[in-house]
């Protein structure tokens, strides 16, 4: 038995055929382009239409077809929202891979989601009944494992974490994306890095070498590994930040563990000691005994194991 | 039909006979006194013996029990934490309780999983599977709904809230119930105005009236009515932390209903609009609009309602 996977993210399509045991059989990375609406399900049904041909395993045929999409999944109509994707409103990508799919069973679920199964599965959540994936990416998002099952709410949009409130008073730089989000994302690290650059005439440090427009995370945690006063300000707020989410994720849910994933951890896995530290001085103190923080082992692969896994519930 | 059902307060045993469509049958209030570790034990076990031999519906015999406690319900154990029951660390209540049900199912739950649970039976959260109690009381906690079920986390401790941190940096007086409860339980608030008046000494309104230390909720909400600057001061700061609490249930869990209840909700009740108005300011845009922000409807029997709610479970 193999079970299919598709990983959409916002610029490229991975695919990748799993084995039941979640070796993975067969894999292929495509660029988007400049593929927009219709041309992205397109692209997304040709892949599938291309694995099931392909006969890779010949006695062994595609049971299922998990999709990881990179925004939210509405499980009642099968239609897709993603952000970063034009005319993808409420795209019906369920409907296009079906039409193609010969009768296999398709889900699709969203990236945070599928991080998270992904873990589940094949990562550093295996065993795990209830677990949180905390993405920090460009966004942030958390992919939440409540016995066992994904917790969807009642529109599919429940894990929105970067919407966490936890600075008084509201400011109205919170509108666009959400406080926690402002302040400890991808983006919000660059952000504040710009803002500290535009105030702090006095500073002369290795932040000072880019354009102001053109700071991006990566260059703070550059600047950080060389010591620079900005970085070092900039990472200590955001451990704060970061430990005051994972303090309130420990005490609403009660989890066994939580994860740090998405692009930021990446490097900021290093900061991990001292998130926990911070985090131990808000959460519910038996909850905060009992979990265990850490980051996620799959890397950009996540999403991909996730679709496998995905599939694998349905196969 | 009918199910036993037991509420076990901090002050008082409330018991009472449901039918299976929520009807109390007979009731009973008793108050514990002086009543300590096994002696509380007792008391319930006591009380679910004369029930079960009333004979209150001759044809129609009790087919199982629920009980609501003060505390935690540790579901592998069977064994009950309530911190205002001396000798109830881990008291063995289920253990007790089935020694005199005569195979009749016992089924033990935390207040605010009770809360949550007489709710969906019999108050405002009728028909709904994603929903959320928020209980201010002299503490405060959530009783949460995800896809009909309780949830409880991996030792059965989800659902603490009064631990969430909503106020960069951490200060000392976090330690003892959290950032949350700190500023907005019922204690929190009478705590806020002892504060106020130690330091604010130009102020002569009706809060003086009373000793310092006397000073609890209800005098504030009774200033409040006044239209005290105090008073009108605390809440206004009360609103902002409950709005932003607010906002952190809609973003993480996008539930249909959040109920507001407890002792403070209760006279709280009038702040909702403004607690609303508070909480779409920080939370995911679409999960606000789409929730319904109420009162809860069962006021003090919303636990003995759960316990029902929760023997019909394992009828």
């Amino acid at each position: 038995m193999s079970v299919l996977a598709l990983d959409l993210g916002g610029t490229k399509l991975a695919t990748a055929l799993f084995s039941k045991a979640g070796n993975i059989l067969a894999k292929e990375i495509v660029v988007l382009g400049n593929r927009q609406g219709k041309e992205v399900g397109a692209l997304v049904a040709d892949q599938v239409k291309k694995f099931l041909a392909a006969d890779i395993q010949p006695n062994d045929k595609i049971s299922s077809i998990g999709i990881c999409v990179p925004g939210i999944s509405r499980q009642l109509s099968g239609t897709v929202w993603a952000p970063n994707i034009s005319g993808w409103e409420d795209y019906p990508l369920l409907e296009e891979i079906k039409k193609i799919s010969a009768g296999i069973p398709v889900l699709i679920d969203s990236d945070r989601a599928c991080y998270m199964l992904g873990e589940k599965w094949q990562g550093n959540a295996q065993g795990c009944e209830n677990a949180i994936f905390l993405a920090v990416g460009t966004g942030i998002g958390a992919g939440i494992l409540v016995n066992g099952a994904i917790m969807r709410g009642a529109q599919d949009i429940a894990g929105a974490i970067g919407w966490m409130a936890l600075q008084a008073p509201f400011e109205e730089k919170y509108i666009a994306c959400g406080c926690f989000e402002h302040y400890a994302s991808g983006e919000g690290i660059a952000k504040l890095a710009r803002e500290f650059l535009e105030k702090d005439i006095g500073y002369s440090g290795i932040l000072k070498s880019a354009p102001i427009g053109e700071i991006r995370a990566h260059h703070i945690f550059s600047a950080y590994d060389q010591n620079d006063s900005m970085a070092v300000a900039i990472f200590r707020q955001c451990i704060v930040y970061w430990g005051m989410a994972v303090a309130n994720l420990v005490s609403l849910f009660n989890p066994e563990k939580i994860l740090l994933g998405g692009g930021v951890f990446g490097p900021a896995t290093r900061f991990i000691p001292d998130i926990q530290k911070e985090a131990a001085k808000w959460a519910q103190p038996i909850s905060m005994q009992m979990v265990s923080l850490q980051a996620a082992a799959l890397g950009p692969d996540a999403g991909l194991f996730g679709a496998g896994y995905l599939a694998l519930q349905n196969r």
